[in-house]
C-alpha cells in the first residue's frame, strides 16, 4: 500500500489474504483427458490426448490423470504411447482404474491388471463409499465392500504403485452411514493409500456441508492426504472444493474450462487462481500460472469446443467493460474496477463496442488504432454502429472490421480490388467429382464446387484492370477463397502470407430455419498478427465474402 | 423413506434439508433486463424485453428490476409500454437509477426524477459505498458521498416510491473501511430505503468472506432487509449468495442463465432450486419452479443466446448420462444418481449416444422407438456410430437421425424419394435481383439465388416418376428447401405442416478455414412433435442437404 500511482492515490490492496489455519500447499490433479472427456460433445483421439497432456505439464500440474487403461482400448494406446512420446517435466501421469470386481480377486482382475502393466508409477482407483451403492449397484455385502476397496489398493501397492483413493459418492454416503464410509476409507489407508479423495460424485452437496465433513475427515486421518473431487450440478464444484481446502484437503482433482459429464467438474482455471491469488495457497508457480489462458484456450481447440468467453479469469470477457460511462475511470484505475490484475493468468482488460458503449470507447479504440477522427465523423460512426448492430453485426469480437469502419469515416477507402461478381456453383450429382461409397446414413458426397470471380484491379496510370479466375474447392467458400486468390495473388504477393485459422457461423434468429440472417467471423493470420473479420446476410456465402474480404483488405493495409 | 421401490430397496433422501437459523423465505429480485443485457452479445429491443418480463411473471419472481430509464432512452421507451401493454400478474416491476450527481440538489437530478416519471411502484438505486470510489471516482468527499444516498432515497420515499439500495463495491469498501460503508447504509435506511443490497461489483469476494461480513450487517440493522447482488469473476456468485442468506440476507438478485458482465450475475437457475429444493427455503412455489428450465430455455431463445447443455438444473446435459456401463442401474434407481428430481425443475433424465455408450444404451433407444434389434444388427449400429462419429457426426442432439440409423440396420430404407442431383448457383453481381444500397461497411448485398433439384418419386405400379423443380431463396440452403418442397410437395402434403424452427452450423476443425467440415443440426417441427436431424460434409449446402432430407424421412415415416 506504500506506493501511490500517477493521480496520487494509492493501488488498491487485491490481496491474497492467507489465514494460517489453511495449507501452505495444494497439489493439483487435472483428470481432463478422463472424467473431462465425459463432457457432452468431446471425442478425443489419443494424438489430441498426447497434445492435451502436453499443454497441462507445461502449466505445472502437479498430476495428469491419461484416462481408464481397463475400460477403453483408446486409453490402453494413450499410455503405451505415453511411455514413448510423452516426456513431461513437471507432472506425473496417472492412470485411472476402479477396485475388483466383488468376490474376485485382485491378482487376476483385469482392470487391475492393465493398470500395473500401463506402466504409470501412479494409480488412481475408484470405490464405493456409499452402502447403498454398495447394497444396490453392487449387489454385495459391505463387508465385501470394504475388501474390495482394502485388497486392491494392497494388490497395486504390492506391485511397486503409488496410490490415491477416490472414494466415490462419499458426502452421499457420509449423510447416511458416515462409520460405513470412514471404514472404506481406513481400508484404502491401512493398504497404503497415499491420498484419499473425497468425491462428490452426484454434485449435490453444497459448500456448507462440504466444510464440516472433510474437517472431521481430516481429523481423523491425521497425516494422511486427504483430496476432493467435485462436480458443478449446484454451480458450486469450485466454492466445495476451497471449502474443502480451508477445512484441510491437499489435493484437488480439477479438470481444464470445467470440462465433465452433465454440468461439469470443478474446473482448474477457476479453482486454482482463487486459491493461489486470493488466498495466498501455493498450486502452480507464478511464471506458471501466467500461462493459464493461453493453456485453456489451446486445450478448447485441442477438444474443438469454443473457448467460453464467460469463464472466470481466463476467458474472452473476464476482463471486458463494457459500459461507456465508466470506460475511461477504468482506463484510469483498472485496479480499482478488477478483482485481479488480468496479467498473472495470462489475460487481459478489454474494451467493448457496443450500442450501449459510449463516445469514450470508440475515442479509445480510435488512439489505439492511430486513427484520427474528429467530431463529426466521431459521432457518424456511433450512428452507424448503431444501425449495423441493429442488423446483426457485432463488433465486440471483430476488432478488424470495426478499424476499418472507423478508417472509412475518415474518408479512406480501400483501393485494392474491386469485386465486380462472382458465381459459385455446387452441383450435387451422379458421376461428380469426388462421389464416394454410400456411408451408413445413406448420403452419397457427390459434389462438385466451383467459382468464378471477376474482378478489377487498379492499375498505375489510373486504370482499372479486370480479372477473372476460376476456382474449386471442398465447400462454396473454400472455393470463392481459391478463385479470389487466383484472380489477385500475383498483384499482391502478401495474400500468400495470408491463411485463415478459424471459420464460424452463427444463425441469427434461428426461428427462421434455412431462411436466417448468418453472421460470419473470419480470423485470418499473416503468420505474425491475428485479426478476426465479419460479414452479415441471409446468404452465408455472401456474409462469408464480406468477412474475406474485410480480411484482405486489413492484410493489404497493413502490408502497404 | 418409508416408501419402497419395485427392487425392495427405499428410495434415497434427496432433502431439502434446513437450519432453523437460516431465513425461511428469500424475494427473488431478477435484473436480467438490466444488469443481465450488459452481456457481451445481448442487444435487446422493447419487444424482447416485454416479452422477457412476461416470461419472469410466468415463473413467479417476486421483482422485475426492467432497466434505467435515465439513461437509456430504449428503457425509457420500455416502461412506457410497460405501464400500458405489461399485465404482470406475481412480480413488482422496479426501475433502477444511481443517486443524485455530486453536489447536486436531488428534486432536480435528471436521473431521479425519470425514475418517478416512469411510473413504477419501487425503484431500486446504486450509490458508492467504497470510500476508494467516492475520493477517486466521483472525486469528491466522504461526507458527501453519504449525503448523495441520503437525500436520493428520501427524494424518491417523497415521491411516494418504494425505495431499494443497492451498494456498490460494498465488500471492497468493507474490507477496507467498514465504518464508511456502514454510514452509507445508514443514510439509505434512515431516509426510508426497505431493503440493503450489499454488491460484490467487481466479483472478487469468496464464500468465507461473504458470510462473516453479511452477518455483521445483518446484525448491525437489526429489522431491515438486507439483499445480496453477486458477480461471478470467481466462479462463486451462487455460494456466495448461499452464504449470504444463511447470514441473513433475504432478497437476492439475480439473472436467467447467469447472464451479466464479464463472466456474469448470480444465476437465477442455479441458486433458487439450491436454496428452495436442497435447502428449504421458501422462495418460487413448486407450481412455479417446474416452469424453470421451459423459462429459462424460453429466455435465452428471446435473447438470441444458445442455451447451455452445462447449465446445474435446467441444461440439457444436467441430467444426461453417458458412460454404458452405468445406464441400466441408472434407469433402475435415478434417485441415487442424481442429485435431485429432475422433474422438480421441469427437467427429464436423458440417456446419451456416444462412442463411450455401450450396447445398453443402443438397446434402451430401440426399445423406446419400437425398433426390433437383433444382436447382429445391434453390434452393426455400433459399429457405424463408432465410425460415423470419428467423422464429425455426434448423435448426442440429432436423435431423429439416429432412429434413422438404427431403422437402416433392420434392413429399412427411405423410399418416399431419391435425389437424383442438385445444383445450386449463388450470384453476386451487378443488377442482381435484391441488391441494395451499400452499407456503411461498404458490402453492397447484390445477390441471387437459385436451386434446381431433380429427384425421382416411386408410384404405385412400380416405376419412378421424374421430377424437376427450381426454387429461389435469400440463401443457398433456403433456396435448395424451396426447390425441393416444390418438386414433391404436392405428392406429400404432409410436407406443408413441415416447418424448420432452427438451423445451427458447426465448424469442425477450425483451423481449416473455409475448407473446414461443418456439421448442420436442423431441428423440425410438424406443429406437434420436433425432432432434429443432422448432416456432416466438408461441403456446407451437402451437409444441410443431408440433415434437410432426414427430417423429411422422419416426418414422412411418422405420417405414413
Amino acid at each position: 500500500m506504500s506506493d501511490v500511482a500517477a493521480d496520487g492515490m494509492p493501488p488498491v490492496d487485491r490481496g491474497p489474504r492467507y489465514d494460517p489455519s489453511w495449507p501452505a500447499r495444494v497439489d493439483v490433479f487435472d483428470t481432463t483427458l478422463r472424467d473431462g472427456a465425459q463432457f457432452e460433445g468431446i471425442a478425443l483421439t489419443v494424438e489430441d490426448k498426447l497434445a492435451v497432456a502436453r499443454a497441462l505439464d507445461e502449466l505445472g500440474v502437479h498430476y495428469i490423470e491419461g484416462g481408464y487403461p481397463g475400460a477403453n482400448p483408446k486409453d490402453e494406446e494413450f499410455f503405451r504411447r505415453a511411455r514413448n512420446e510423452l516426456d513431461l517435466t513437471t507432472s506425473t501421469l496417472v492412470a485411472f482404474g476402479s477396485t475388483r470386481k466383488p468376490l474376485g480377486r485382485s491378482d487376476d482382475d483385469p482392470t487391475l491388471r492393465t493398470l500395473v502393466e500401463s506402466g504409470v508409477s501412479t494409480a488412481c482407483i475408484v470405490g464405493k463409499s456409499w452402502d447403498y451403492h454398495v447394497l444396490e449397484a453392487l449387489r454385495t455385502t459391505l463387508e465385501e465392500g470394504v475388501a474390495m476397496v482394502g485388497e486392491s489398493v494392497a494388490f497395486l501397492r504390492s506391485a511397486g504403485l503409488r496410490v490415491f483413493f477416490d472414494a466415490e459418492h462419499f458426502f452421499d454416503g457420509y449423510k447416511r452411514n458416515p462409520e460405513f464410509t470412514l471404514r472404506v476409507l481406513e481400508a484404502a489407508a491401512v493398504n497404503g493409500a497415499e491420498t484419499l479423495v473425497l468425491c462428490d460424485t452426484n454434485g449435490g452437496t453444497l459448500p456448507h456441508e462440504v466444510e464440516p465433513i472433510v474437517r472431521a475427515v481430516v481429523a481423523h486421518f491425521g497425516g494422511v492426504q486427504i483430496g476432493i473431487h467435485t462436480q458443478n450440478d449446484t454451480g458450486c464444484a469450485v466454492p466445495n472444493a476451497i471449502a474443502a481446502v480451508i477445512a484441510g484437503a491437499t489435493q484437488v482433482q480439477v479438470t481444464m474450462n470445467g470440462y465433465g459429464e452433465r454440468t461439469g467438474n470443478c474446473d482448474l482455471v477457476q479453482l486454482v487462481p482463487n486459491l493461489t491469488l486470493k488466498m495466498g495457497i501455493d498450486t502452480l508457480a507464478p511464471d506458471r500460472m501466467v500461462r493459464l489462458t493461453d493453456v485453456s484456450r489451446r486445450i478448447a481447440e485441442l477438444v474443438n469446443l469454443p473457448h467460453q468467453n464467460q469463464l472466470p479469469y481466463v476467458g474472452q470477457s473476464a476482463f471486458a467493460h463494457k459500459a461507456g460511462l465508466h470506460t475511461s475511470a477504468i482506463a484510469r484505475r483498472p485496479d480499482s474496477y478488477e478483482h485481479v490484475d488480468p496479467a498473472l493468468v495470462g489475460n487481459g482488460t478489454r474494451f467493448l463496442v457496443s450500442d450501449l458503449s459510449g463516445r469514450a470507447t470508440i475515442e479509445f479504440k480510435a488512439k489505439d488504432w492511430g486513427i484520427d477522427l474528429d467530431g463529426r465523423q466521431l459521432g457518424e460512426v456511433l450512428d452507424q454502429l448503431k444501425q449495423l448492430e441493429s442488423s446483426g453485426y457485432h463488433f465486440e469480437t471483430a476488432d478488424a472490421s470495426l478499424e476499418l469502419l472507423m478508417r472509412r469515416a475518415t474518408g479512406w477507402r480501400p483501393e485494392f480490388f474491386e469485386l465486380e461478381s462472382f458465381r459459385v456453383n455446387v452441383e450435387h450429382r451422379p458421376g461428380a467429382a469426388d462421389i464416394v461409397a454410400e456411408n451408413p446414413m445413406g448420403h452419397a458426397h457427390g459434389i462438385e464446387t466451383e467459382c468464378t470471380v471477376k474482378v478489377g484491379l487498379p492499375t498505375a496510370d489510373g486504370r482499372t484492370e479486370r480479372r477473372i479466375a476460376t476456382g474449386e474447392g471442398n465447400g462454396p467458400v473454400n472455393a470463392l477463397d481459391a478463385a479470389f486468390r487466383a484472380a489477385v495473388g500475383d498483384r499482391y504477393p502478401a495474400l500468400g502470407r495470408l491463411a485463415l485459422v478459424d471459420y464460424k457461423v452463427r444463425v441469427l434468429n434461428t426461428e427462421g430455419g434455412t431462411g436466417a440472417v448468418v453472421r460470419v467471423l473470419i480470423e485470418s493470420t499473416d503468420g505474425d498478427q491475428r485479426w478476426t473479420t465479419m460479414g452479415v446476410s441471409e446468404n452465408i456465402i455472401e456474409a462469408s465474402w464480406q468477412a474475406l474480404s474485410d480480411a484482405v483488405n486489413y492484410l493489404l493495409l497493413g502490408a502497404r
